[in-house]
């Protein structure tokens, strides 16, 4: 096996994941648990819930210094590391960190999320994010785009994060799939290919020259006029409005700037919503720069590596 | 008192609303049973169901007649009525009508909805808006909107509504001010003001030249960096987002080319919310025609009088 160099953590509300990484970014060993999640530790009892967690590797392997990232960094964490400011790099994320020295003599390092402030009407915030967009590299001016649950599309410039914008996707995706009126899904039968022919009809008219596509408020009631007419099924409906509001969100991100038909973008993350992107992303006339695999974890290492120096 | 001359029911899924009414539109008596709902009604027993409610207007006036809109035109209700397509009138309107005649001899005419078979991309549908606009006027060419959880745009055309949209704006507040962890709001004190403050907030932000604005998936975010950012208080977000989406209506059916900047439109209905679309309309150059008081009962008492030609 590899040498363990580092423990990453990504530590947040709910729960606690580690990684035990070698010096190139292979994962050696995981572990996750529910009761490490920041709103079950008591007292600030940091420290007693990650040994817990992780103590055995420090015994095998020695006081490895330790990688975190999260919402154990925002004011109800361990220590609130405040936002670095779009257009940063990886210097500037660097600077960002916030260190502590553990009982057992490992450094632990905490990286900042991004704040940016020329975002309308108030800055905008990720914190997490901007891991992946540094591991999938800031070599190149480009746009990417994120999928989740707050998708976030980032602009790469000059080998820096220029800035970044919010589009709240994969809740609205949700809220209309599980409490409206217009499109209560049916439950998708577990381990079900998705209907693409559902989901392109969604994205497609996202996509299309039709005026009526920019009035999102109402191309959402397509989905309960679509039943009407009999041309959606309601099996069907979770993947037609999947297709819709992804598709709409392409379609917001071109009219706000984040790019033009024939630009190439990168999509970001493991999402499983990424195939779903990159379905989506030849209806707008993009072409799609493949992502390195682990993206997060090269970039928490470039960026403590840069803090280390 | 003045004579009774009718009996208008408003007969939805959930409850029923019974009007006495004289023939200038007077109400001069009226109930509501939640049990009249047609979900609580069984094996087709509808007659029943309304003479329980109105018998003793009967009794006491002798068998008027009886116009009936809501979901009880539907499939599920008593009589299914089809849809009459756009453009169409009072005439088209009067003409899509069904007539029952009551155990007592009264006769009952179910009022039809309306359907717009040129929405993209599926025919979008109606029912019982198209009162308020007949009761509106339809004498001179004009655009209309009809606050709601599903708001209706409408355009008035050579004396017949030309057309209609769907705006799910009243159910996307809904959602996200109940469901999302954007803009969880806190409930509001009954009876309180709206903060207008906030309102305005997040209507200017939705009428700004900002590109930002153009992504609504995006601009609902601002819900939450705005308390971030110290900007919105959590005792306000309803109010912001209620600005906020409003506004959206307003910008996305502009670009769906329901009007332009200088137009006067009006706005329909005893909708609570009408008050917050008065306050938005002229952020977009718009002047409002006033409506007339009881657009819905004299829109069903002029396709009334016409089927009964």
């Amino acid at each position: 096996m590899p040498t363990p160099t580092s423990i990453i953590l990504d530590w947040g509300t709910s729960s606690l994941r580690a990684m035990l990484v070698s010096d190139t970014g292979e994962t050696l060993d995981a572990r996750e648990t529910a009761s490490g999640g920041i709103q079950f530790v008591k007292d600030g009892a940091f420290e007693a819930a990650l040994m817990s967690v992780v103590g055995d590797w420090f015994a095998a392997h020695g006081s490895l210094p330790v990688l975190a990232t999260g919402m154990i960094t925002s004011r109800n964490g361990w220590v609130e590391v405040a936002y670095v400011d779009t257009p940063g790099g990886v210097p500037e994320l660097a600077a960002g960190t916030k260190k502590l020295t553990l009982t057992n003599g490992a450094g632990i390092t905490f990286l900042p999320g991004m704040r940016n402030p020329a975002s309308k009407p108030f800055p905008d915030v990720m914190r997490g994010e901007e891991t992946q967009i540094v591991g999938f590299g800031l070599d190149k001016d480009r746009t990417l785009v994120l999928p989740g649950t707050h998708s976030k599309w980032a602009r790469i410039k000059a080998g820096r994060i220029d800035g970044f914008q919010t589009y709240a996707t994969g809740e609205v995706f949700s809220l209309l799939t599980k409490h409206s009126f217009i499109a209560k899904a049916q439950d998708p039968v577990p381990g079900a290919e998705p209907d693409w022919q559902s989901f392109d009809r969604g994205a497609e008219f996202a996509a299309s020259n039709d005026v009526s596509a920019n009035a999102f408020l109402s191309a959402i009631f397509s989905a309960r006029t679509g039943i009407l007419d009999g041309k959606l099924k309601p099996e069907n409906i979770l993947d037609y409005v999947s297709g819709l509001v992804i598709g709409s969100e392409f379609r917001q991100a071109r009219a706000a700037g984040w790019f033009k038909a024939g630009d190439e973008i990168g999509i970001v993350g493991n999402n499983v919503l990424n195939s779903r992107y990159g379905r989506i992303a030849p209806l707008f006339d993009l072409t799609i720069e493949p992502a390195p695999d682990n993206a997060a974890k090269r970039g928490i290492m470039l960026i403590a590596a840069e803090a280390a120096k």
